[in-house]
């Protein structure tokens, strides 16, 4: 395991969990599906002392460097990461907000392709996930499953025969999983349908939310579709459960888009046009302007409007906008208005090249 | 005197008096001095019959038909021409608001270069003016006395030794002369001190309007700086003192551009870049928000910051974006959004190409 690697080499490596092939995953982004395990006979986090953590991070990176497929795997301890490094690394979905207190004996370790990561003490002993472009769950089940037998070979989970897996919160117990789905919706979002997308959702027991998922707003038409309970259920019937719904909502924003086309195209192209021109040579880019006009410009690839454009360069500016990916990329601390100039001129060279 | 003009062919050249040699025109976009005249023993066109004013009509024309420079003018019937022709001579500078209504017995002659137009039977007899690019007030004076002579050769003009030359409407008695440079004065406006050098203006006896004159908003920061009393000063010093004037806005419009410039840099590229990308990727534009963009372009072409753009192509987009303009460009009436779309297209092309 690789414990000195430089946060900042992240930067300069596409993103695998965000490449697509073609341009087919056109309104489902990415899918990521966590776990949460704690090790029996062990305190969970929030009641253990440094020992007892540092004694659950042993365990767990020796499990890792056994297996050959993640033996090259990258390590940080929380305590070790500056404020700032652990919101880059929260900004590529790799730690959770409750990581960034950066308790001691805490620890994040990612496969190198990032595809893979296990936050290692924060709630939970492990809280494993995997992410992968498009709607692929069932594929993302099989490999984390692989990971979770690992794990179970090494130690045994605290395991209710009737709750199934205990972790720290209640709202995890039962399978531990939280799979979810990233979209981009702006035709329903344009149309106004969201609302009731969300809310038919909800009424089948899936939440829907903002790119930062909990408690966050929707920000550039980027919505996470994930269950909302985990217990009483199989994961398969879960993930089945997800699928499903993913399947009509992708229905209802090509037609969303279908629509828009068809009786409101000047409308349409408008949208995606000034959201272009906004991106290409505004001088002063807020994130949330950013995000929106990156939304809007996505949508014109898929409909073929910029030949010199693909999704993983948008899927890209998605990700580079970020307040600490900006800074990451300047090299040094930006103020919120230098992150503005500086986010708008970033933008300017990526759709210029 | 060409009466068999095709008026759709003024489209295809480009206007003289907008066009300049070199970016040098950069606050001042034109000029323009009208002198109102009445003919003696022949009653004002307010209260006159249609023989009265078709003799007019033939002394006009026949003085003009004389005048070799002049000889190949265009000539115009009122109310020969459709609304919508009317609309387009407006927008052009050539006719007044007064002259749409159509009176027979009305008519505009025109010099082919446009430079050159007089409205018979407006509100008085003759309404004669000249154009010219930039600040030319001095050069524009001495072209119009030359025609005022011409004139004043064939027939006595109605003239009061105590006030000068009388006219239909009071505000023009004395000199019957209305001289004016239009303004770009974007500087100014973003930093609010335009209401400033309104006010100023108007302590001083000059009136700041709108790009149509009397009663109209300021749009696309373009405003023309004219004399509000004709009476009591001979044409020199009127012009003197506009011309005064002149040169101190023009200078705090300087001054302007060079505090954002220094001082609120982004945010002055940001507005003008903004204004490109609306311009070049909308595809739905208000004349309003093309103006104003136009006018932020503007800026930006003398701020060098777009090298294949020069000022004769933003000066030719200020009138082509005009209603009347647009539907003589699309060749069939447009209704409002439809304009709004063939706008936005119309700008897109002419700044691609």
């Amino acid at each position: 395991m690789d414990k000195e690697y430089n946060i900042d080499n992240f930067l300069h490596k596409p993103l695998s969990w965000l490449s697509v092939e073609d341009n087919s995953e056109d309104i489902a982004i990415s899918s990521r599906i966590r776990l949460a395990r704690n090790i029996s006979g062990i305190n969970f986090p929030i009641s253990s002392d440094l020992i007892e953590r540092e004694h659950v991070l042993k365990l767990v990176t020796d499990a890792v460097t056994k297996n050959k497929k993640y033996e090259n795997s990258i390590f940080y301890r929380a305590d070790k990461l500056s404020a700032h490094d652990r919101r880059f690394l929260l900004e590529r979905r790799l730690i959770s907000r409750e990581f960034c207190s950066g308790l001691e004996g805490s620890a994040l370790i990612v496969s190198s392709d990032e595809k893979m990561g296990i936050m290692v003490n924060e709630e939970d002993h492990l809280r494993m996930q995997i992410l992968r472009p498009g709607c692929s769950l069932r594929q993302i089940w099989h490999d984390i499953n692989e990971i979770d037998d690992m794990f179970s070979k090494e130690f045994p989970f605290v395991f209710n025969s009737t709750l199934g897996y205990l972790t720290s919160c209640p709202t995890n117990v039962g399978t531990g999983m939280r799979a979810s789905v990233m979209l981009d919706l702006p035709g329903l979002t344009i149309i106004g349908h969201i609302n009731g997308v969300i809310y038919g959702a909800g009424k089948l027991g899936l939440a829907i939310r903002g790119l930062y998922g909990e408690g966050s707003e929707p920000l550039g038409n980027l919505y996470q579709v994930s269950n909302q309970s985990t217990l009483g259920e199989s994961e398969e019937a879960i993930i089945q459960r997800i699928e499903n719904i993913i399947v009509q909502i992708i229905k209802h924003e090509k037609n969303a888009r279908k629509v828009l086309l068809e009786k409101r195209r000047d409308f349409l192209l408008d949208y995606i046009g000034r959201s272009y021109g906004i991106l290409c040579y505004s001088y002063i880019l807020s994130a949330r302007e950013a995000l929106n006009s990156i939304s809007a410009l996505r949508m014109g690839v898929v409909l073929k409007m910029f030949s010199s454009l693909d999704l993983n360069k948008i899927n890209e500016l998605f990700l580079a906008i970020q307040d600490a990916h900006l800074q990451k990329i300047a090299g040094r601390k930006l103020t919120a208005s230098e992150r503005d100039v500086f986010r708008a001129e970033l933008v300017r060279k990526k759709l210029k090249s």
